[in-house]
């Protein structure tokens, strides 16, 4: 597709163009049934088909047993928010949460109002540039579980383990669930909003381990318990049945490049390249701790946060073909998502640009960064 | 498209081909931005003009005042089963509900979660075969709001006219939104599932009086508290753009029919064909009472309730290319869905194949009749 331009968005963000020109092609008349895939009641026996391979695909790209259930819900992560404290929570036990960012300080103001919230961790001194290190007795002490972010859209880090844990691992891994493989047997939970690494946005992936459904009140709203979800599996009401089915066939494109250790060295190979080209450059910079750069959001800056060239650059990058570089609004700079559909390509053509760049406005920065120094 | 089969489902629901065609021509590449709508930042400028579109064109359809805020939420009507008292229980003041129907009873076991119900009216003496008419006074109580579905799927039944109410009226709209001019002042509130009458699974349309959601505590969660959405205008977080792109296709199909009175009358066209249809035979009956009939959802069976054949009638009909007829596994026989995208022709097709399968199968009608008689 020569008209596809560079889409570093950072979700809903690229998918891959194969996936979609598939998706086209029987967009009209799935399987030969006459009707479009949308169309189709979601208890048909095609989208029952579609929803279990789904399951089943994220089951075996990660190893999940049978102790753990696979979810396809609504609402986002940010709906995941107050599911999980209002699931999981433990009467007199703290969530023990690590704070690295925006989204999980928004995710311990909405836990806060269900119980109590311990920081065991947070890297907010120095502006969620890092991943903080934790002592392991931390991840020891009692609560109803632990709570992170694998991975920080707005900050550009991302945690490279994961520790052990007492309390249940909860992880919000919206923004790098299935990139690289993982043992899900660290974790209680993981949640992750598909718009970035599994598919459109709309629909939301849940994996919780079974048995902590049940701590659940039978007095919160149906909709909002877990076990409502399992013991439905996925379809106690109609769900996102297209969104369902584009992830569905993104779990398969996963599949066919090796699996997540395949995806794994492909986004290794991207991200290695863009770090690389920024590290070799003075005039580019990334603000991040090297231990903690996440391999999905590339977060740089123009030397001397040189905020009129930041504009030039996002300006000439779009006319260029390069879109979504501009950085989260809340902090500016720059930022290059490559999640999982990235192309290595259009990663090669942002370095292109960004040296293309650098040798039209060194000189400029420099002189600015003099001014501000 | 000769390959289209005759689509009854109850939801998700057919759609009209044209819209369909028009999603799969720009599939891939919206509005020349070189990148699939799906692809792109729910901030971007291109998605921003679909929601204020789709936002916009229901407010003409129904003529909306800004006293009124129009939102595309996830989760569905069963959500809304819990965030409606969540937000609008006054305390000490009851719901006053209206129960017809499968789906009113999971509303009041929701809303009983949150404070008292008072059921005002019912239909459950008679199998949810009538839409109650109750007293003036009962809609005159004082209660936090009255609570109504305006369509009964599993039970074909529909209001014909509103009541007027004393506190807030709410409705599930789920199966008849924009089927038919209403007047939208007489409600506090009214939400729908979209995978009926507007668009594919996965979003689901409130029209809030847009002082009611400061009834809400500010301990609610945040995803859960009307006014979160209506200060993000729907973009709190990440909402579910491909369905809302598809959703603001539908709004321009309805426009290009005539709005809503245009709409309302091929909707009274097909539905009278099929109940004449019915009322003419003997070896069909329709079980709900004639002014409660839903234009909507068409039930019916065949005389004595004979199981065998209505399953017969199934299997040919689905041979014979025309699905989804099998009633609502709660209550069986069979149910024609015959939202505002389906198309005359394949009403008309069903009632051809049930005068063909009438003369196949009469007398083992009748017999079957005199045998349980």
């Amino acid at each position: 597709m020569s008209d596809r331009i560079h889409n570093f968005s950072a979700g809903p963000a690229t998918l891959p163009v194969e996936l979609l020109e598939k998706a086209q092609s029987e967009f009209l008349n799935y399987g030969g049934a006459g009707m479009a895939l949308m169309e189709m009641s979601h208890r048909s026996k095609e989208f029952i088909s579609v929803i279990e391979s789904a399951e089943s695909d994220v089951r075996e790209l990660l190893n999940i047993s049978d102790d753990y259930a696979v979810l396809f819900l609504q609402g986002g992560a940010s709906l995941q928010f107050s599911m999980v404290p209002q699931n999981l929570f433990v009467s007199g036990k703290p969530v023990l949460a690590v704070n690295t960012g925006s989204w999980t300080k928004k995710a311990i103001k909405e836990m806060k109002r269900e119980g109590d919230v311990a920081i065991i961790g947070s890297s907010d001194d120095r502006n969620f540039s890092y991943i903080p290190k934790i002592e392991a007795s931390e991840y020891q002490k009692e609560g109803s579980f632990v709570y992170i972010a694998s991975n920080n859209t707005i900050f550009g880090t991302q945690w490279e383990s994961f520790p052990d844990t007492a309390s249940p691992l909860v992880a919000d891994m919206s923004s790098d669930i299935l990139s690289r493989p993982f043992d899900i047997n660290k974790f209680g939970l993981v949640f992750a909003g598909a718009q970035k690494n599994l598919g459109p946005s709309g629909v939301t992936l849940v994996i919780i381990r079974k048995d902590l459904a049940e701590r659940a009140s039978e007095n919160l709203p149906t909709m909002m318990q877990y076990r409502t979800h399992i013991d439905g599996k996925s379809l106690y009401n109609t769900p996102p049945t297209f969104g369902i089915y584009m992830i569905g066939l993104m779990l398969q494109w996963i599949k066919s490049k090796g699996g997540l250790s395949g995806i794994e060295s492909l986004n290794n190979e991207k991200a290695a390249l863009l770090y690389d080209a920024i590290d070799s450059s003075d005039f580019y910079y990334n603000p991040t701790q090297k231990d903690s750069r996440s391999l999905m959001n590339v977060v740089f800056r123009v030397s001397g946060d040189n905020e009129e060239l930041e504009a030039l650059f996002v300006k000439e990058a779009t006319a260029a073909g390069l879109s979504g570089l501009k950085g989260h609004r809340s902090v500016g700079g720059l930022r290059a998502s490559i999640y999982n559909s990235q192309r290595k390509e259009s990663v090669q053509a942002l370095v292109d640009f960004m040296q293309k760049f650098e040798l039209e406005h060194k000189n400029e920065a420099v002189s600015q960064s003099q001014r501000t120094a």
